[in-house]
């Protein structure tokens, strides 16, 4: 279906009260679902400029600091396009060209490359009970060094993935169901499937499944949950989740086959993750720095995840589906069978077949992240965004 | 000679009809001589406005990405440059910090990255046969994500360096020579020598000499190219070069040595390349990952080179050419006998002599590259050229 | 004390005569002191627009180079943020990804990345005695590309550390002197001492206490050097502390303890460095590639260092200082005795009161940095300033 108009979206923008301004974005859970309908009103805003043509940039300068420690590409790239869009000048922190590994703390770091910066997103989803702490000391040293006259303008935090949650890839997820199925009131009662998924790896973080429940529970859907035995996530998100459904009049499911939550789905999310056990057994060795053991629990787990083998979204289970044909999504890269693995999270048929959705998935996250900036660091963003359309400027 | 004044230049450009918006710049030889002539015009008018003070920013946010396979400097800071001085954010794609090495496609990879990208400047010129097609499968991938509506704007691909032309390089060197000689019609009947050269590596690219033929001889210029047997060029750049020559009224002639190039010449290009054939074997190899092979093979070719060791292009060489006194050109950096090596492509003496005329080359290719990406991005480039003239924006 | 308000500053800059335009900045004692009352000055009036959410941006487009040859980053961050904060594009010369290691020399790479670039800051201060010649070495290249009609524009050099001096520390340090004691004139007659500390490392530059010897004794500060026997500083730079001393009607002496270099002062500055003689060794060992040699050296050092253990600023020796209560600094990372090493520079309690206040220190870093770029970029620093204040352009 196609999206509001412009001036319809703008309306709707207006009439939101934002409360974002300063503030940090680590987790949706932590937000109201108002402030996740601006954000995903202004990133469809946002969308739709970039489409025209027309510039929203909003700032004359500024650092946009990244701070990557894992591996990304869509998400660096969508933050550095975020970065372009505003008018920010990015600046990535490489741990190794810094002196940080020095023996020097979190608290001084954070604030001594930050004087003039707006926004530090980082990721850091390698170690189980660690990323979001990491997030929260470097906020809280910000904060501190605020408070104590360091600085004038404290920097934005967006998490870009951590080991709890990955807020810019499940809004970019939902601004994409939000297009999709044609308005976020439309999603309540839908049937989403978010699903385990066999892979030739492990240790991929928990926060995709993680960010899902805790996100789509809130808009009335019925959530499913389902994996194989000994691959649950973090009990207290999965609290969270039932809590969530409850509260907006939805369901949150737990179940033990992908063919089960496939059945009557709206919409299928199949992806591997790792068992939460195995990620706290995983952070301990990463932090004794045991190579042996991690090389042995590898081999277990890959051994485990083998029994799993049949967790593939294929076309048989996708005919399970609502009409057989529920939408497909994925963070991206996914693990196809016969393409980039030899056996995966999705048959190379059902994946082709879907693969451009995802990718209208993806494109939403560029601009979730230069919404969250927007809303993070401009004071009166209606205001603000009403210049922005009155002016019109040319991208080029 | 002196260049021509702005507001000539400036009426020359607004007379020829460009055609590059949205488009791809991979071979010089895809485009007509019109648009080369089109972005030599906007490189010497983007150079006068530099010298001037005058910025000729066009863009208010967007993204250069550069995708760099092989080490470089000049072209590396050269798109850089161009990219600050028209208005884009650069970013940069490292391939060993994404994720694009577990598996993940061409195909993905180019859409994932550029969502809110204006240009994409690769160079990837280690594998023969594989680069120009890297670049087309990138574009063709950028196109699908455009058709599909995955994308609103299609970044434009821009070639710097690949295995089969160097366009940013031989567009630099022929606006050098357009101003040296002071004028793209006072180049027709010009003695240009295309000349392979000593060097104590192996393995340099065939680019620039195919790049120099496949151009030079469109211009109505004596192009000769010299080599010891064995070190031939791709053969369809050879034909290429050929017919070339025959449309435009100019010449085409291959000589097996250094001296009967240089005979009379206007222009002399001495450089190394590696053989053809052997380029061929060396991508073989990379692409089984033989380093046995490779170390087997640069030793018979470094032996190989060694019986090639006088062509250098030494003082008694030069004497050959036109008054003495042909113009030495290279894409830098040289291999310079005593100096950057004990035997190389070039004396001290003659380089020295000729630095200074190289450094002019060189300074052209921030400017070609600033010429492309605004053909390429801009929808109306004579009139948005005649609102930065009317501005006179300065630089700071 | 309060900062004076902005008019006042931007009156007392105005009255000032700069010449650092189109100049490079290496070493603070080549400009003389009203120089470097404008770049306190106006690093003063950035923070306070800074503060207030002003932009003070000044160019359109232009590179601005970091060559980063050690660790860093603070003043990584720093040059950075003074980049974004004046509209220039960050662009790094990473050694390792560009050709230079191939021969190349360095009057060559420095036109060759620069034809659109401002400025080029370095920081070199591995190698004693090589450092700073680099940056000139590099200067003159760039001169002589100017003097040639090679480039239109010649960039500034800003020097981020080199053997001799770290001036954008310095005038950071000096800049927070300034503001904490309530204005240059305050600082006459005032106490520092710049004391040897104990490290658990070794080969750390000369830089910082050579930079400010040579700053501090140029307001009519008495300035105490203290350091074990051997530990002295390049014989040069001693000289020119004492003659500056002489000239601005202060002190300069130098003491063998820190206990006596303590007494009654007002500001200590206890930092690590190695012996002059240590760095001369150094650096023939890390010219010939002597890996052994280096190891070798590190251990006679560390032995040597460890007979100093005592060298250590802690509570005891705190209570020495004027009201024992003197101002500590330090240029960060700090080596803390029990928090980033087993003994160290530092005790935790001393740090943990100062670290505030050297928060405070380096917050100066990105203004000083911005003040260098617009003073040696702007032609009339003045006027543009006046602009400036006047267009009152909000950041974002």
């Amino acid at each position: 279906m196609p999206s509001a108009p412009l001036s319809s979206l703008a309306a709707s923008f207006q009439a939101l009260k934002t409360d974002l301004y300063q503030k940090d974005f680590l987790l949706t859970w932590e937000h109201s679902t108002e402030q996740l309908e601006a954000v995903l009103t202004l990133a469809e805003i946002f969308k739709q400029l970039h489409r025209a043509g027309t510039s929203f940039r909003a700032f004359d300068a500024g650092l946009a600091i990244s701070i990557f420690r894992d591996n990304s590409t869509r998400t660096r790239f969508s933050f550095a396009s975020a970065a372009s869009a505003l008018g920010f000048t990015l600046s990535e922190l490489d741990e190794q060209k810094s002196q940080v590994a020095h023996g020097e703390t979190v608290r001084e770091t954070a604030n001594m490359i930050s004087f003039l910066a707006e926004v530090i997103g980082i990721r850091d989803d390698m170690y189980l009970g660690a990323g979001n702490a990491y997030m929260r000391e470097v906020g809280e040293a910000l904060s501190d060094g605020a408070a104590r006259g360091v600085r004038h303008r404290r920097p934005s935090l967006i998490n870009l993935q951590c080991d709890v949650d990955h807020p810019t890839q499940t809004l970019a997820d939902l601004a994409w169901l939000r297009e999709h199925f044609g308005g976020l009131e439309q999603l309540r009662g839908k049937k989403i499937a978010m699903t385990w998924a066999y892979s030739p790896s492990y240790g991929k973080p928990l926060s995709v499944p993680q960010g899902v429940i805790g996100l789509m529970t809130r808009f009335g859907m019925e959530v499913r949950l389902a994996h194989p035995e000994g691959y649950g996530l973090i009990p207290e998100v999965m609290e969270l989740a039932g809590r969530n459904a409850g509260a907006a009049g939805g369901r949150f499911q737990v179940m033990g086959s992908m063919e089960e939550a496939f059945e009557g789905a709206d919409i299928v999310y199949p992806k591997s993750w790792a068992p939460f056990h195995v990620m706290q057994r995983r952070t301990e060795l990463l932090k004794n720095g045991d190579r042996e053991g991690l090389k042995e629990l590898e081999k277990v787990c890959l051994a485990n995840n083998a029994r799993y083998r049949n967790w593939e979204c294929d076309r048989r289970k996708m005919d399970l589906t609502a009409g057989k044909a529920a939408l497909y999504m994925h963070c991206l890269p996914a693990d196809i069978t016969g393409v980039s693995c030899e056996a995966g999270e999705v048959s190379a048929e059902v994946f082709e077949q879907a693969r451009i959705p995802t990718y209208h998935e993806a494109s939403y996250k560029p601009f979730v992240i230069s919404a969250l900036m927007f809303l993070t660091r401009v004071k009166d963003p209606a205001a603000r965004l009403g210049e922005i359309l009155a002016r019109r400027k040319p991208l080029g």
